[in-house]
């Protein structure tokens, strides 16, 4: 793929939403916003990360905070041109490409309507190969990549910039400005050079993309199970089918937590199957027994039709499988445990990787 | 006065925590700061505002927060010179002179410091005859002046910029990353020209402070009483003294909240004054009648010495008097009254000049 159409949009937003397990923003508005973006401005290049010059430019776009909140208020082109001419900026550099920082239906959508605006190449990658709720949970953290300099903006043309000693310094900044402007922003931040793209992101996310999301609306058109052609696309297994019977969930420091309770149907008959969230779906334990946790993905499709279910519209009586898959190796070293493995998030269970 | 030295400090120090209605900070940790930077970088020019350059570039420095938190963690001249050089990197100008926002025993000192260690000129004014807990708080505001861009910075090195679509945003956004900051930030706002100077804020403020200050401290001197020294150098009267019997406080919202209980002494014998406050003094009622209210100056001062009492040091047993004073006659528009009258702050008394 050398260029992203209207066309594509539908695949690519249903797959990014598999991979941002739960979170990482509804797969629909992720799509209406780059369709419109694209049908104003012509496709979208795509490069690949070893097709970058070492010192290009590359400046990530993305939203920001409680993705309950932004199916309520839908964000805007302008305000992610905004967050990312402030950025521009404050570093004196104008960006030659733009990238996701993460996985998921808003957040790898953004990005293309944000290039389709600024007229700007895409990355074909992403910062996590998958969605993560806090914004220093990125592999190039993991590389020693600042957050920072980094600028919010918001709907009303308010724009914050933040420059910080580490990045979990940058993760509470943004989040408190976040919070000012309704639980919703665009962001952009982690700015790296071609080289840094090529060293510490994750390649070829946005194809990967597409290709899970074919996979399941193929499936789904010959009638065969498209949760087991997501499970194998992704590289990844079903754990559990079942029907939601439980849903907590509240709004706190500016994100969506809570957990949802599935009844097993079908082989897992009698059984019952946990999810905790915080934006993304943390931890899937099976009686008390942990089958699943961050780092890995743990993603919950529609058992019908294969689509992807983020955790803000988990509702009561939805029939939903569980699938699980491992993440990047890079954060399954010491430092990727730290930076986002059970601990982080104030389990005491050990990872098992899946 | 054409230079502050060292030896003027103490007295404008006072003064400044006269004006300050118990807020703007704590006099002694303001002048250890202006007096370190002084000895380091000799003596401070003091501009008149009518002396300004209509284009001269006039940045204000001063610290935002909880004053009770300030009284822990002190601030330093490296924050605040980091919030100052943010700033003037994002509007792309130098400053000529620096300013104080708000009269205040820390907030009158602090640009005494800056300008000492920025080797810059000192403006002989503020931005409010007073101080006032937020930062929208200021007549410059009146006059449609914009509060940013705007940079706060913290002793740790972080820093954030702010760009909002008015002034009541500014204090959002400053507030939400003071307290991610600890509850105490550097912060530099309000750029001026020299012509907006002239025209919005208060002219002659550190000269008055200088002279309030010297007269508490001349009337203790040869024994005579220097509360009622205070007040004639104020324009004000005394309404109330007795002893402190009660202080509630708490920190909320990033400011330091509560109330004190006088119990009447002398004349006062047999009453009560109950003095509410946010960060400042706002309201001081004897039983249930109103005596004083915002934006007028209610200002507590140790009856003995004269030494004001910020509301941080209130504490049990304190024989204190209490000086009213009118306020600037701008703050007494029905615009002034709207940025900072009683019904600002959840009062339902209308306002009585005193």
């Amino acid at each position: 793929m050398r260029e992203i159409r209207v066309e594509d949009l539908k695949d690519m937003a249903r797959g990014a939403a598999v991979l941002g397990t739960g979170g990482g923003g509804d797969p629909y508005v992720g799509r209406l916003l780059a369709q419109e973006a694209i049908r104003r401005h012509g496709p979208v290049p795509l490069t690949d990360p070893a097709g970058l010059p070492d010192d290009a430019v590359v400046i990530p776009t993305a939203f920001m905070g409680a993705p309950t909140v932004m199916l309520e208020k839908l964000p805007s082109g302008q305000e992610l041109i905004a967050a990312l001419r402030a950025l521009e900026e404050l570093i004196g550099a104008k960006a030659t490409h733009t990238v996701s920082i993460e996985a998921g239906g808003l957040n790898s959508m953004i990005p293309i309507a944000a290039a389709a605006e600024l007229g700007l190449p895409l990355v074909d990658g992403d910062g996590m190969g998958r969605a993560f709720p806090e914004l220093q949970m990125l592999l190039p953290t993991l590389g020693g990549i600042a957050a920072t300099p980094m600028a919010l903006a918001d709907e009303r043309g308010n724009s914050v910039g933040v420059r910080t000693v580490d990045n979990a310094w940058a993760e509470r900044f943004a989040r408190a400005a976040t919070i000012e402007m309704g639980c919703s922003a665009a962001v952009s931040l982690y700015v790296l050079t071609g080289r840094q793209v090529k060293d510490f992101m994750v390649h070829g996310t946005i194809t990967l993309c597409r290709r899970i999301g074919a996979a399941i609306r193929e499936a789904a058109g010959r009638h065969a199970d498209p949760v087991a052609a997501a499970a194998g696309t992704l590289g990844g297994r079903q754990v559990f089918q079942g029907k939601l019977v439980d849903v907590e969930r509240g709004t706190s420091g500016g994100f969506a937590r809570g957990a949802a309770v599935l009844e097993g149907l079908g082989t897992d008959l009698g059984t019952r199957m946990t999810i905790a969230f915080q934006n993304e779906n943390l931890v899937a334990r099976r009686g008390d027994e942990v089958v699943a946790s961050v780092p890995d993905l743990v993603c919950v499709l529609d058992t019908d039709t294969g689509e992807p279910v983020t955790t803000e519209t988990l509702r009561y009586g939805l029939r939903v499988s569980v699938v699980v898959a491992p993440c990047d190796p890079r954060w399954r070293t010491p430092e990727g445990l730290k930076l986002a493995g059970p601990a982080y998030f104030g389990y005491d269970h050990a990872y098992q990787p899946v």
